[in-house]
């Protein structure tokens, strides 16, 4: 864009920047509405959960601006380099949002039903997952709207934990199940629960993964943290 | 492009039949990766599993192939109207069929564990929603390739049924829970076959909806159907 006049080139730069602000918008959003969730299964505040799936079409909506707004700078301003990666990457970020937004609305949904049991154990696992889901939300989201790399690769690194705690809850949650069957469907609930927490937390990765893409040109160089290995997982009764 | 020399236009077309030729090249993959975590579990078929499971880093490898293609095109091309809309879409379409790949991936991973398990029930109605997801899938993939928007519009429409089976198998499961707490574990994985079977679905008709808007300009004139119920299921045991 150097040969460009200079209002021309400022107008792009506001352009950018306007994209940037919607997708800090939209996790602003997501963000509040997984805050909502977590709340509403740590209190059993229905009024909570009902906001927090009420947010999920605003999303959508702004999802569909983005991508609206992503075409029309691809059109008009045929960016290079740096810019279109970030504006690509505008377009991978936006899907990202959208999804923790659903998954933070399911988790809403599901606490619904929690509410109406005396579960017979503490939300200590759960609550720490939780808060260390919405950290990462909060820091990528940060790092979206300031192009940091560097936090970008934290949240990348930080996702291991979250898998860890989640794969120690799925067996904790097996062996309640195992113990008493009224425990069966509010368990069945928190571990859908806890696998949308730790989705979320791959959403964040992905976005660190976007982040570091578009602004250095080149994937993270380092190997994935393992993930989720509860799909191997046998837990079988006590004799 | 009509200005342009005709070896131009030539060699954009051959770009743009690449796109759709490594997309539905990636689409054969997830295929054959369903269709083998299909085979893994109901056949016992470790084998199976394996090779879903390994077929993983080559769709990532893909996905990755056709994200650097989608940025080429956009800086050498410049390409308006539905072309632009068709590279965006391209863009959408490889990174659901890279999460259909995953999930077909963690499907064969549970198939190990349940291979462990004599069951004490058919696996009818996962078979059902097994051999619907791929219908749906080989649809899709097919409607890819040929930009066809009825078939779209069709597969699109066709999720609800997944949906309702999987609404069912959820309760279904949860009452074998109940009855012997030997059956949690295998239920437990069966319960995520079917949500990541549902979740296939998804992403089958996310890229119907990607089609019909790359080659009409605008959404599906219609209600997206209601989807996954599940998180509102509330079973006890009983008395």
């Amino acid at each position: 864009m150097s040969d460009a006049p200079e209002h021309l080139v400022r107008s792009y730069d506001i352009q950018l920047k306007r994209l940037r602000d919607m997708l800090t918008e939209m996790g602003g959003m997501v963000e509040s509405q997984l805050a909502m969730a977590a709340e509403a299964i740590m209190n059993r505040d229905n009024d909570a959960a009902a906001r927090a799936v009420e947010e999920d079409p605003k999303v959508d909506a702004l999802e569909h601006e983005v991508e609206q707004f992503v075409i029309q700078l691809l059109a008009l301003r045929q960016p290079m380099a740096e810019d279109l990666r970030r504006i690509v990457g505008a377009l991978k970020i936006t899907s990202d949002l959208e999804r923790i937004g659903d998954y933070a609305a399911n988790v809403a949904k599901r606490s619904v039903v929690l509410a109406q049991y005396n579960l017979p154990y503490s939300f200590a696992g759960l609550a720490h997952m939780a808060s260390l889901v919405q950290e990462q939300l909060k820091s990528i989201v940060d790092a979206v709207g300031t192009s940091d790399t560097a936090k970008a690769v934290e949240v990348w690194r930080s996702d291991r934990v979250v898998d860890d705690i989640y794969n120690a809850l799925f067996r904790e949650l097996i062996t309640y199940m195992m113990e008493d069957p009224r425990n069966i469907t509010p368990c069945i609930h928190l571990l859908f629960i806890a696998k949308n927490l730790e989705r979320i937390g791959d959403h964040a990765t992905n976005i660190a993964e976007t982040i570091y893409y578009a602004v250095e040109g080149e994937v993270i160089p380092d190997v994935r943290p393992k993930g989720d290995t509860s799909a191997y997982a046998n837990i079988r009764p006590k004799e």
